[in-house]
């Protein structure tokens, strides 16, 4: 392998091995995952650093890991031991905000945060909020990152128009461009979204904007069971207010995360004591009068549709409730929880689900408490179980619980790491060895991400 | 190929072959295309017998091409001679409406008609307006096809959110589901969309709904010149009035459609003879007030930008104006014309593009007029040139203009047959290996629409 450093040294400016690799490239937030440091950390400033690195990797058959922010949920940035792992930091530049075609192209190693302060000074909003400003774009390329707007806006894959990206054979390729629509080709730039850095290594994207809208307003609207909840969710949406978060919150997770928050919301305590779930409506507007409008007709329908009170939240509270649900992962981390999913289903479907994960939980002696993107049938659940068989079988038993109901294992996390065995195990046999030629179509040596999403050394 | 016909009578109960498999089946609505007439038509009832159909094809290495209703534009449709067309016209159930997750579970055979006015008894909306309402939706699915509602809406595969599919090789595939978001292995759904009956064939598609907006006005805004228009589109996108429709219009296409419509716009002889460009502005709202203001404020603003004058049209001149709008292929085919096409650029260099047309035209004495999506740069343009290779040389320019630009070649009709060879001329070498090997992936013995999109046998 020190040949491999040496060589990597030839084609790439900063490369870093042994201590240097250090801890902090062997993780991500996965809970459940353990540190795998890699031999080699490189860190390409252009594409064509990038392309050398793997042309080299795939000659050789070293393992390649790429790696943003690090942020990512599943482990799908936990590289392999001696591989080498390409963090995009040094590729952190914002190339331009166009705001005649409202898109925006970026560098991998730019942050949410930093695009968002960059797109609100042109009136522009890239409006994909995953809850963790500092992730990385190109993390959110690879993992088709959602979050609580995307009931209304979309998850990642909606906003991204194109690419550049690196094969493992070292061809760069350009993919789509600043236009919304094509009819010219395989869609690659989707097929590339969310392949979690097996097919190929992004080095750019183009990505859609919209304009930014001022003016928003929260309700929040307790229910005495999540039954209410949900039965609610259809209604709401069918309404044509288009809310742009449509969150539901559990009695415990609600409890959890005001209380680390020191939020007060202004609920009363009998209401409190009632409400063993809530549902967060966010509405937005250009105009004031008209959301003042919709938040009045909102808070109707809520009513009638069951909610014990309805809440418009002041703008401090609003933000904070939306800040603190965002921060649940890091309540339910701090709390010991021992791994989180987020599990998707049809959204009508969110009652009987919820029903399963009780019975599953309470068969398996398992505490289960969450929150969920109710608009969109995300269901995000934090699982306390100290044993790591009695925890797999939960796992796989709400996996394909959900997938029973016509659902998916992820929503938005990715599979990476730790639901891989799951995937594997629930998948249909046909589909997986279509993934894998797919795989294979791209990366004929196996270098990119192995162990992820699919099998280990599967091509 | 006797023998073929009795084993393929053995598998699916309705087969067509020799003077049966007649003539309608033997093209599409490609101007420029050839009638090539099959050796067998099937007509499947279901997913199984297509099953069956595809395993024999592949055993026999006999080239498929499906059918839907034989709307396409770039003979994506059109069989090889010898082989088999797997017609959809019997597999046309709406199999569901969902109310509460917002779906449509449909077969390939169904109509767009048909969808709508399903759709519309929920108070829903398919909002994919392509232009054609007899097309089949397996059609769209497979051209990923767009139409004038896409600034708003998106295209096909914005709203495919799930499929069932046959491989080649005789696999029934289940992707994507009732859900928005998925982030569960490759986008597989993502990638047979748009892919022109090369990669597996459609059976069954999950598609999202919308609630359906009552109300809608247009706007007509003629301009002095084309390029007033285009520079008139980012600002009016901008402003977040979100139009429904944000069409271009030139004012010999403009006098075409009228003419043959008999359609009065009130629009006087003198803004008539100044005007070289329209703009159509469409807005919706599911509150009138909110209507009347938006057309307020989008007339003002159209002023504001250079427009001659600014009419809101009345609902049946309007309805009237949107059609003829949508039949301007027709009346393009009617006058004569020897090609259509439909460039994608970004919208704002469609100025650029747009002189660039006309100095292709002129140098290669070819007449073109056109229309187009504005809000999506995507532009409809009509041909008149009677000679085969002139013919050539300006579709080449013209796609070479648009690729230069950042734009590609077609933006909703498909690459089909038509296109394919500037296809294969024009773009990156790299990535049309790349596609190859994914088409190999899907189909290895390459039977599914061979000539269409990639090359000839190239499997």
């Amino acid at each position: 392998m020190a040949d491999i450093g040496s060589r990597l040294a030839g084609v790439v400016g900063d490369v870093l091995s042994g201590a240097e690799a250090a801890e902090e490239y062997g993780h991500d937030e996965a809970l459940s995952t353990s540190l795998v440091q890699p031999a080699y950390v490189v860190r390409p400033r252009s594409a064509e650093e990038v392309a050398a690195v793997l042309r080299l990797a795939t000659e050789e058959r070293v393992p390649v890991t790429a790696r943003g922010h690090g942020t990512g949920l599943s482990g799908g940035a936990i590289p392999s031991a001696d591989g080498i792992v390409v963090s995009f930091e040094r590729m952190n530049a914002i190339l331009e905000i166009d705001t005649d075609n409202h898109v925006a192209v970026v560098q991998p190693g730019v942050s949410l945060r930093e695009l968002d302060e960059r797109t609100a000074a042109e009136g522009l909003v890239y409006p994909v909020y995953p809850g963790e400003l500092s992730a990385s774009l190109g993390g959110n390329v690879a993992t088709n990152a959602g979050g609580m707007r995307a009931v209304k806006y979309g998850v990642t894959r909606h906003h991204v128009l194109g690419l550049e990206a690196v094969l493992p054979t070292g061809e760069v390729l350009r993919t789509g461009g600043k236009y919304v629509k094509s009819s010219t080709g395989y869609d690659l730039t989707q097929l590339i979204v969310g392949s979690e850095g097996t097919l190929a290594l992004v080095t750019e994207a183009t990505l859609k904007l919209q304009p930014r809208i001022r003016h928003n307003a929260t309700v929040l609207a307790p229910f005495r069971d999540l039954a209410g909840v949900t039965a609610a969710v259809p209604k709401v949406v069918a309404s044509g207010l288009a809310p742009l978060i449509l969150e539901y919150i559990d009695g415990l997770t609600m409890g959890a995360i005001t209380y680390t928050a020191d939020l007060q919301l202004g609920v009363p305590d009998e209401v409190r004591d009632t409400a063993q779930a809530y549902l967060v409506v966010m509405l937005e507007n250009r105009e004031q009068d008209r959301l003042d409008a919709d938040v009045e007709a909102a808070g109707q329908l809520l009513a009638d549709l069951g909610a014990i009170d309805v809440y418009v939240l002041p703008g401090g509270a609003a933000r904070k409730l939306v800040e603190a649900r965002e921060r649940a992962f890091h309540t339910a981390k701090a709390a010991g929880a021992d791994d989180v999913i987020d599990t998707v289903v049809p959204r009508a479907a969110l009652p009987s689900f919820m029903a399963e994960v009780t019975a599953i939980a309470q068969a398996n002696e398992t505490f289960i408490v969450g929150c969920g993107h109710a608009g969109d049938g995300n269901v995000h659940l934090a699982l306390f179980q100290k044993d790591a068989d009695k925890r797999a079988t939960v796992l796989k038993a709400l996996f394909g619980a959900a997938m029973a109901l016509g659902g998916a294992i992820s929503g938005e996390h990715g599979l990476g790491r730790t639901k891989r065995r799951y995937f594997l195990d629930l998948e249909d046999p046909a589909k997986l060895a279509l993934l894998r030629r797919i795989k294979q179509a791209f990366d004929p040596a196996g270098v990119l991400n192995p162990g992820v999403l699919l099998d280990e050394g599967q091509a």
